[in-house]
């Protein structure tokens, strides 16, 4: 890999918001359901509980995390003049859940530019590197990126790994110029994939190979699949190298980082980051016991409330760092 | 609408391709098939033929067409930095299909960056605008677009009007930093979602609305479905003012274009631009009798086949221009 360009863009998160499903689900009612023996899915997962909708939508719990991230930003939703909807599910095939999205928000017409990026794990991160351009550039002024996952419907209970680690939830961000009285820098993103690893983590169906309507799809292809100790072995042999370039490009030093939000792809992924990355423990945002891997909107709702809760503070510099299905490793450092 | 800044990049198309499935499918074939009388297609549609998949899936198309504009573009697979993927319709829900084009292609792993850009028939212009930032700020220096589109699996022959319309194709753009050697400008970019519009086209399975297991998912849920004189109405009644907004931005007239590439949404709406909007017929590049509708490689494909028989050359102003499902309208303008 070459070594990049780093970005320092005069970019700032002005507001972040989260909706999570009323509905707990605990590792008791699943054990019970799926099968499997107590204690089996906190010991394996690391997960505790997580949430699963009920009759939420994605659009709704998008709008709902929104409009916390703009009333947190202080910003009407008059003013979007772009909407990014960054998840690895939509709402419907089309059109694309952003434009749904200005619609239940209420977003005045024709005001803002409404489009998906997809990445499945890594959709907020890749929108988030396209809206800091998009904003240092002048295209936009204030951009909404949302991730909003419902993935419980497409888990497998005869696949227990995965079946146990995903919750429901959606995450969203407002992105904004920064400026003296109201500071922040999006320093750097770098992502890469190796397509090797493409089978590893996958829904077949939901696509033109296997089409819904097609009597040949099974209920199977429309299941999420993974094979984590491959996933884990592949992007546990990239990530340092990728993180060692990251690092170097960035002229960063692992220790000056304040927080570092993973994506919350397992109890295993996120130690790696600490046993064997060089990060220390107190700098890791981990919600993964109580929210489970959320997708797409795992590393915003972990920055979410993290925020939210104090831990992350205006000026820290934060580290957000995943892998996602393609097989893809990705990371973003910014000053929030 | 405010006034938007032209971004005017130091870009290029460095080269484009496409392909098309063999099999043709005639206005008599689908007359018969359908049950409509003969000549009704191409009065009421324009379209005389359009291609079909037998057994060509999304991301085959997509690799034939990326392969055709590295080479016309000179520049080996190993050079890509970045590969997006610009299609309404993915070949799999998981991972984004700009993944799986890596693979296919040949790509070297690790040395490319890949993510999915979804604004439906719109998909390669949001695409070709975040593209032209990402290249310009030095992000990455070689990007491919694809827009590979099957839209033939989702028609529904009850629904004539969309049922006639549209064809199956891909199209590429390789995308690199202009220079004095290779000039190249990306002038501006506008996009604006109207979601009002939103039901007027749409697919509402594939998501997590109506999932593809859930037993109340019905076979038409699966399939598109539009209501063409009310997108026609909205989108006629908003084109003019945007257009108006973005030659003002821009500061052309509209008869210094040397080409109009316009979304082949229908014949009307083809139409609308030279009669009502200020474009002489020879400014058009029109694909739609020989390709049909091809959602978002419809653009992209009719760009390619202008430059491939010499009618856009190197120099020349281009404007591509279209509505998508959302309703979204959009605008890009570039020196080929």
């Amino acid at each position: 890999m070459s070594h990049r360009k780093v970005a320092e863009l005069p970019v700032r998160i002005a507001g972040l918001g989260w909706y999570l499903p009323a509905r707990r689900v605990t590792n008791g009612e699943l054990e019970q359901r799926i099968g499997i023996a107590p204690g089996w899915i906190a010991r394996v997962s690391g997960v505790q509980e997580r949430r699963y909708v009920d009759n939420e939508t994605t659009v709704g719990m998008a709008t709902a995390a929104a409009r916390m991230a703009l009333d947190a930003a202080g910003i009407p939703a008059g003013a979007l003049d772009a909407i990014v909807g960054a998840s690895a599910g939509p709402e419907q095939a089309i059109p694309c859940t952003a434009a749904l999205v200005q619609r239940t928000l209420g977003a005045p017409e024709g005001n803002s530019a409404c489009f998906d990026v997809n990445a499945t794990c890594l959709s907020f991160l890749f929108a988030l590197q396209t809206a800091a351009h998009l904003v240092s550039a002048g295209v936009y002024r204030t951009m909404l990126i949302f991730s909003s996952e419902i993935g419980s419907r497409s888990l497998d209970p005869e696949e227990r790994e995965s079946a146990v680690l995903f919750g429901d939830a959606a995450a969203a961000a407002v992105v904004t110029r920064a400026s003296t009285a109201e500071p922040g820098t999006f320093w750097h993103a770098r992502f890469g994939t190796w397509s090797s690893g493409a089978d590893l983590a996958q829904v077949q169906g939901g696509g033109t190979l296997h089409h819904p309507n097609d009597p040949a799809t099974t209920h199977g292809m429309n299941l999420f699949h993974m094979r984590g100790p491959e996933i884990f072995k592949q992007a546990g042999r990239l990530i340092g190298p990728f993180l060692d370039d990251f690092f170097a490009e960035l002229h960063w030093e692992r220790g000056e980082v304040d927080a570092v939000v993973p994506h919350q792809a397992s109890r295993h992924a996120v130690e790696l980051l600490t046993r064997r990355l060089g990060f220390r423990d107190n700098q890791m945002v981990v919600n993964l016991p109580e929210r489970g891997n959320c997708i797409s909107a795992s590393i915003p709702l972990g920055l979410a409330e993290a925020v939210g809760r104090g831990r992350i503070r205006r000026g820290d510099r934060v580290l957000l760092v995943g892998s996602g299905a393609g097989l893809t490793l990705g990371a973003v450092a910014l000053t929030y």
